[in-house]
């Protein structure tokens, strides 16, 4: 019989019980354990594990693993962790996640695109004010970012109409989007936007990239949609943007700290709408088929697919 | 020379002089006017007219007129004028418009999909609180009203992974669509819906269509969407549907009264959105295109296109 795969996380998290039913059903022949109720000598054959809520002390309990799948695709809060040991990390890349996140894309972008932002701020006027339509094909929307987030995204918004365009660290190339990269390109790629859309990894290159200065290169109205990691936003830049009336809007949904302050001023905020965090929730059912994949790989042949590149930091 | 075109209009209304400079870049070789500047002679000529903003009397300054163009798709208002005439009325059979359309049934069926409706009084309330996702497979979207309109709609919420029902007056077939139709069918096509989405035309058949028992059919917590006509829907029942909380959220962009009088319940109701008629708002450039293939046809062949049927009244 295989040796139980343990899953950190926390007893105390309903969350936790969720993906062990979710595993233990979707993936037959394996057995899977909440580390705390695992016995050392299980901890000790362990050569793998699943990262459903992470605490690095953890690690140090399971002294033989050679690789940790993580169940969230980003993993930043992981990497230091790890990079000083020589287990290896895996992100989930699950199709079925790009999908939930090029759906968020869509619905906040067609919602941007279709004004409810204004018609919103108008009913609370009792303001009965049509605008004049603005066709998709008008408007520009930059995606930042084009892994496979990035990539589903992108597909989505050229199906609907928008002229896209894209920005990566490095060269990409999809069909139907401007692609620009590198830092020197940043500025071309957001030049004039209508919509800016933020995908990116948080890596020290991402940190605190949207800034006063990248924000004023938007077309004066437009909007920032941020699905990727709180920190790669100034917050106080964002504020003074929409204060100065260059932003119209943001959506937001993630944060510096999560769950978001009570008492943070993005919550009463008229421009901006608050989302906890659910853009690209991960689906149980799509992810635990991609964990059974990497799990049977690496059974039958020893194969560690999608392991994080520590250097570029995803 | 071709006789001048008339268009019907208030002079003081800046959407005539719009349509009248559209028109004239789009169409070469014809002249448009407003009714009101035309000499009489020129009245006299005119075999057919276009409608922007109508006003029944103005029929009877053309005296030879053989059939009349409309802008807008719904032509309920101008029926009782022109079954007393024998002049053909011709509605804006426009793809642009379609597209339109389809796209604010995208719109905001996404924005209900992904519970904007609820994570926006979350945000009122200052409350983080994610809630489970759900796959547009597993969502019932039901469209009411399968001509142009609904067919484009169809097409889009198939894309993007909804389950669609469809609802018609005749029997219709759609690829993909569960398709009822008749009124013995409404229930069957309204039952445990999430979503259901009003695109029907105003007839004495579809006034007050829906009404308590038929929002009682869809699923606790569902939705509503009224992108047709105010009299469709039975503004008394969906008020006690919302306070009720069987229905969680209704997205209204046509009154009974328009625009929606400053007092109305709807503009301060945290469960309706309020739209100032501009789902499907007319594009001139694709709106001429369409009027201006109707006037060759005419011109050419004699042959009126999309003429309304006054019996079925659309």
């Amino acid at each position: 019989m295989n040796p139980v795969i343990p899953v950190f996380g926390d007893l105390t998290d309903p969350e936790l019980h969720h993906w062990l039913t979710a595993l233990g059903n979707a993936i037959p022949g394996e057995r899977f354990m909440a580390l705390a109720e695992m016995t050392a000598e299980q901890k000790q054959r362990a050569t793998f594990a699943i990262v459903a809520n992470p605490h690095p002390s953890l690690l140090q309990q399971c002294p033989n693993l050679i690789w940790v799948q993580s169940l969230w695709a980003g993993v930043e809060k992981l990497l230091a962790t790890f990079q000083q040991t020589d287990i290896k990390l895996v992100r989930l890349i699950d199709p079925g996640l790009a999908n939930t996140m090029a759906e968020a894309v869509l619905t906040w972008s067609l919602y941007l695109h279709r004004q409810m932002h204004i018609y919103r701020q108008q009913q609370l006027n009792h303001t009965w004010q049509p605008l004049p339509y603005v066709a998709p094909e008008d408007r520009i929307v930059t995606l930042l970012g084009l892994g496979e987030l990035g990539r589903a995204a992108a597909e989505s918004l050229i199906k609907q109409g928008f002229q896209v365009r894209g920005w990566s660290r490095q060269v990409k190339q999809i069909q139907g989007v401007h692609c620009f990269h590198g830092s020197e390109q940043l500025q071309a790629a957001l030049d004039g936007a209508d919509i800016a859309i933020c995908l990116l990894p948080l890596t020290p290159q991402t940190q605190g990239l949207i800034d006063t200065p990248r924000l004023g290169m938007l077309k004066p109205g437009a909007c920032l949609i941020n699905f990727a990691r709180g920190a790669i936003v100034d917050d106080q830049a964002l504020l003074a943007s929409l204060e100065s009336g260059h932003l119209a809007h943001a959506v937001l949904d993630v944060f510096m700290t999560e769950p978001l302050p009570k008492d943070h001023p993005y919550w009463r905020h008229q421009q901006v709408t608050v989302l906890p965090h659910i853009s690209a929730q991960t689906r149980a059912d799509t992810a635990c088929k991609v964990v059974a994949r990497n799990i049977r790989q690496y059974r039958r042949d020893a194969v560690i697919s999608d392991a994080v590149d520590f250097t570029r930091g995803y």
